[in-house]
């Protein structure tokens, strides 16, 4: 038995975090040992990873190096927790993944796809999420929310022309890949967007 | 005007510390300005990765994560140090650079060959040393003469094997790009090494 790879995505303000907490308590709920985890990060090196990446001091962090960081990240995550679980039944529930870089570094810093796509097969060519969650919002809606939070990361400093890249290049992505992606409306209330994802959860993941 | 790139590479115990430091007052006294640094590292956040990839207490890094990391520390090396060097017209002198990938990742952990090209290509594609002096040294010597330093870091505590992979994978390498490499003999005393080396930077650099 192989468990489940399950991917929130999503911008900033979206709701993920509120979401990542529904969604375990109903995988759990339905009898699956539930990992939850974060990239970057997930497990001990690549937290120290995570803590380079958003560090807003980092000011001299090339771009490339950033899109080198974040699959070195990923690589440790993968071999480390996310492979393991998955290959004894557990489920794995990720906040952001690989749709995550091609959002952030290559839409909103506009690095080249082929670069993106390189890395992403030299990484993980052989494992896709079986499911991505995407919280859509529009741009200034979800910078309104996420401006009442705590001091902003090496991201959140960016412009609104990057978060609007940033939303184009996820839509894109869940166009090219709709049998794994489900776009969930976020502007509603958090009850009416839980409806939506558990709706997705019960069509995809029962069967 | 542009400067030159070269660089010092070989196993353990092969004397490049001492050879750094010669061939840095050769090259101030041949009228150049050297910026002398090294791999991986070089730069603050490259430092930083450096002290992950060398650290004997990570266990846990994986391989594939190993090789990522050290692309990533040398994307920040060239793009905040190597490449503005050059283009002011300095001479950069690098104690490792991506042979030593060849020859530690591709030959030693024997890690595949297309995953070191396809992130060579990425992160510098345009870019290779003008020089590349290979310091060569049977492994029983150089590991005799390395043992009496400090503790060991992640990579000297492999195996002799490993490093007869590491000496073969450096012999290819030089035999691939006779016109970027010279192979040096390693094994007899500082000022024999320094005469071979002198003469190469002679023949080559002052045409």
């Amino acid at each position: 038995m192989s468990g489940r790879f399950i991917t929130m995505e999503g911008g900033e303000g979206a709701g993920k975090s509120t979401m990542m907490d529904r969604v375990a308590d109903w995988l759990a709920g339905s009898g699956h040992r539930v990992i939850r985890t974060r990239e970057p990060g997930g497990t001990e090196l690549a937290e120290q990873l995570r803590d380079m990446l958003l560090d807003r001091d980092n000011l001299l962090l090339s771009e490339k190096a950033e899109l080198l960081l974040m699959f070195a990240a990923r690589a440790q995550h993968l071999d480390e927790l996310i492979r393991p679980a998955l290959a004894r039944g557990d489920w794995v529930l990720c906040d952001r993944f690989t749709d995550a870089t091609w959002a952030y570094q290559g839409g909103g810093r506009r690095l080249p796809a082929e670069d993106i796509a390189a890395l992403e097969s030299l990484v993980h060519g052989d494992l896709q999420p079986d499911l991505t969650l995407l919280l859509d919002l529009p741009v200034e809606q979800g910078l309104q929310r996420a401006s009442n939070r705590s001091r902003a990361d090496r991201f959140e400093l960016e412009s609104n022309g990057f978060f609007q890249r940033v939303r184009n290049a996820y839509l894109e992505r869940a166009a090219a890949f709709p049998e794994r992606f489900a776009v969930i409306d976020a502007a509603p209330g958090v009850d009416q967007v839980w409806a939506q994802i558990r709706l997705v959860l019960e069509e995809r993941l029962t069967s």
